[in-house]
């Protein structure tokens, strides 16, 4: 099993925290998302403990929502004592409406409109993190007439590419987020915050990627954010207060996968970034991080029903799931890997390879190809692992399938819907009638 | 202009059918679907006049819903007097929720789950497109307990490349749809719905693929079903009364796709059909079409408002509108081409080169690369051509933003929204507090 939490019963059937998956999908239909709380509450503590640890209490963790967006997610993420990353005014609201402390949500994007930055203000958002000129003009015209001074973070492109560790000039400088230190943008951006009367400079952000599986490409950021930030304070004499330096750990979605233990790495980052601050003479600014997917990713497990079992003979074996592309397109977008179990079956040999297909009129709707599992038949449960991040989050009503539930599972039996399966109505809800 | 409902008027705005683009996108607010209905209509004529013409009264194309659903649309195919092709339950309530003869229904796809099909024969769908052994037991089961016999037509698979004109092998066979001729199955497939007591075998469908800009394909795909046709008669003596050949005509998405004539080439597949069936003794098949794309595509707009105009000194110039991915996710999925204007500068040259990006926190969000447009500035609207098809369907509440509305327009001043904007609340419809 890929996950501790997982494991077999006298049924043969996959459990998930203790509760039998095919038992799940029977009382709460399928396609259905099991997300195990308390492993999210432990993947939140690996950021705030080692974070405060490393950084002092001031450091935050922000969820990033992007990931996973549903109104109880919040509450969960406040009682972990995380802040939240949003990325729209919608998330702003989500997080609104859990009773969120906005005190503690930074607003992300490249494209914030005149109403998303009123609104945002309105509602006291904490933290703007500001893409562009448009958007600092704005911001610093309506924080203006409002009569206050409004925290910002300018987001930079320090030109990393993650997966080399090297900066590079192309790659990330050519991004359609932030200002790039490289073209000297990211020091126009600065002065010209500086100047925004209604304006405050509390620091700076940057984002690298994606799945890295250790600290060099933050260490390398670091560097070019440490060595920006004291340019900064020597031009201008600005003490930057904050480093947000994004998210990107990676997570282990199949076996082949590494292992990756985050809170090593940030200690190691920790020690980077106070060596560096020494070095540059730098006071120790805050420490944001934003981690989304390493958060969410693996305490969620899809379950869908089997409808068919297709063997075309001499080519390819197809196993037709009552989901697919519409609850996850991570396979049609990016080819992404994911561990696929029979979970009616889940002590038999998998020696049964197969392609798992969506149910959507379309043929890229694939969810894995050739994996092996169990050999199912019409109405065994499928459960796919690690889909908590940037499924649920990025689903659609394609085919008009409706969207699925996400049930909260934890031990001592704890069972709990956060949301519920959309229905027919709802996918109708905003369809006015021609007659 | 790619096409001649589209023109400038003396503000320099686009106009859509005669309304300024510019007024829509204000008094509607953007993002904004537009579809011109005068349009939409013309492209049905095209088919059931043509098919009428050609194949007799009873021919009848299918409108594929999966390229644009809501509630209106259905009233609107009605009128042009089209049936239906839907791929599940979500659909069929839309179609019926509009009042549409569910005896003109088609109800394809890979994976219909019990429930789907005692809910299509309750509603008495028309005619079930089946896909596989298991649904094809279920449905004969669900009939038998109502007392019916049911429709149906099985999906085969011809093994034809629309894009070599050439039967192969490989490709189509190794499909999650139907059954392939080439392995035997297709033939088994038949003899088993032949012989089940409930369910009435009217015919065969298939589907080649999309984007096909002339007929040869179909004719190959209707050689081969003529074929199977030919020989399921003498092996079994079975007259087949219906063939569904799908869908998949091309359209012009940019200048430099090719222009096509589909009435042309439906009078051609006509007139192969027509000879096939003298050679082979056969009486000539109701025929259906599927047309999704050819039907809506060129009839609807996007209007969206740039909020940000980034030039990265060097290398790229990025244009952030007020959507994206969750609106159109045909660029991230396939890379697929668009044509895109400055509505509000539609005189002026285009002589600025940049990159249409969405506003999700991702960097694969954009619309189109390298496209050259008349400078825009914050506030200006954006329009892309050629939305109808695969947009709103796909569309998702990624980074929780809204989907757009559809605004209806035609000649003479007509305007009527068929969807409205989704709002925050909507969004959270199936949250359940945690509180």
């Amino acid at each position: 099993m890929l996950y501790p939490d997982l494991a077999v019963n006298e049924q043969g059937h996959l459990t998930i925290a203790g509760h039998d998956a095919v038992s799940l999908a029977e009382e709460y239909k399928t396609a259905l998302f099991v997300m195990n709380v308390d492993k999210f509450r432990q993947n939140c503590r690996v950021y705030t403990d080692t974070m405060w640890e490393c950084f002092g209490d001031d450091a935050l963790p922000l969820y990033a929502s992007k990931a996973l967006c549903f109104t109880g997610i919040y509450r969960l993420v406040n009682e972990c004592g995380m802040g939240t990353d949003i990325v729209s005014p919608g998330e702003l609201y989500t997080a609104s409406k859990a009773g969120f402390p906005l005190s503690k949500a930074y607003f992300h994007g490249n494209n914030k409109t005149d109403h998303d930055i009123e609104a945002a203000i309105d509602a006291h958002i904490g933290t703007f993190i500001v893409d562009n000129d448009e958007e600092l003009d704005k911001i610093d015209e309506y924080a203006s007439h409002r009569g206050i001074r409004q925290a910002v973070l300018l987001r930079i492109t320090p030109g990393i590419d993650p997966h080399t560790h090297k900066a590079v000039i192309t790659g990330n400088v050519d991004s359609k987020f932030g200002k790039a230190i490289e073209t000297g943008q990211a020091l126009a951006f600065t002065e010209k915050a500086l100047k925004c009367r209604s304006v405050e400079l509390k620091g700076f952000h940057c984002h690298i990627g994606s799945q890295i599986f250790d600290c060099q490409p933050f260490c390398d950021a670091a560097d070019i954010m440490l060595g920006f930030i004291a340019k900064i304070k020597k031009q201008y004499g600005y003490e930057t207060e904050v480093l947000n330096l994004g998210g990107g750990f990676g997570v282990r979605y199949v076996e082949s996968h590494p292992h990756i233990d985050i809170a090593a790495n940030i200690r190691d980052v920790a020690s980077h970034i106070r060596a560096r601050c020494e070095e540059f003479s730098l006071r120790m600014p805050k420490i944001l991080m934003e981690p989304g997917r390493s958060i969410v990713a693996d305490a969620v497990t899809t379950l869908y029903t089997v409808g068919s079992v297709k063997e075309i003979t001499g080519f390819k074996n197809y196993v037709s799931i009552d989901g697919g592309m519409t609850d996850n397109p991570r396979y049609a977008l990016y080819q992404s890997e994911y561990t696929v179990l029979n979970a009616s079956r889940a002590a038999d040999d998998c020696d049964y390879v197969c392609t798992i297909a969506g149910r959507c009129c379309e043929s890229g709707d694939l969810i894995q190809e050739n994996v092996r599992i169990a050999k199912p038949k019409r109405g065994d449960i499928i459960a796919v692992l690690t889909t908590g991040a940037y499924n649920y989050s990025m689903a659609s009503n394609y085919n008009r399938i409706p969207r699925p539930a996400i049930l909260l599972v934890g031990e001592n039996g704890y069972k709990k819907l956060a949301v519920r399966h959309e229905t027919f109505e709802d996918m109708c809800a905003c369809d006015i009638d021609l007659r």
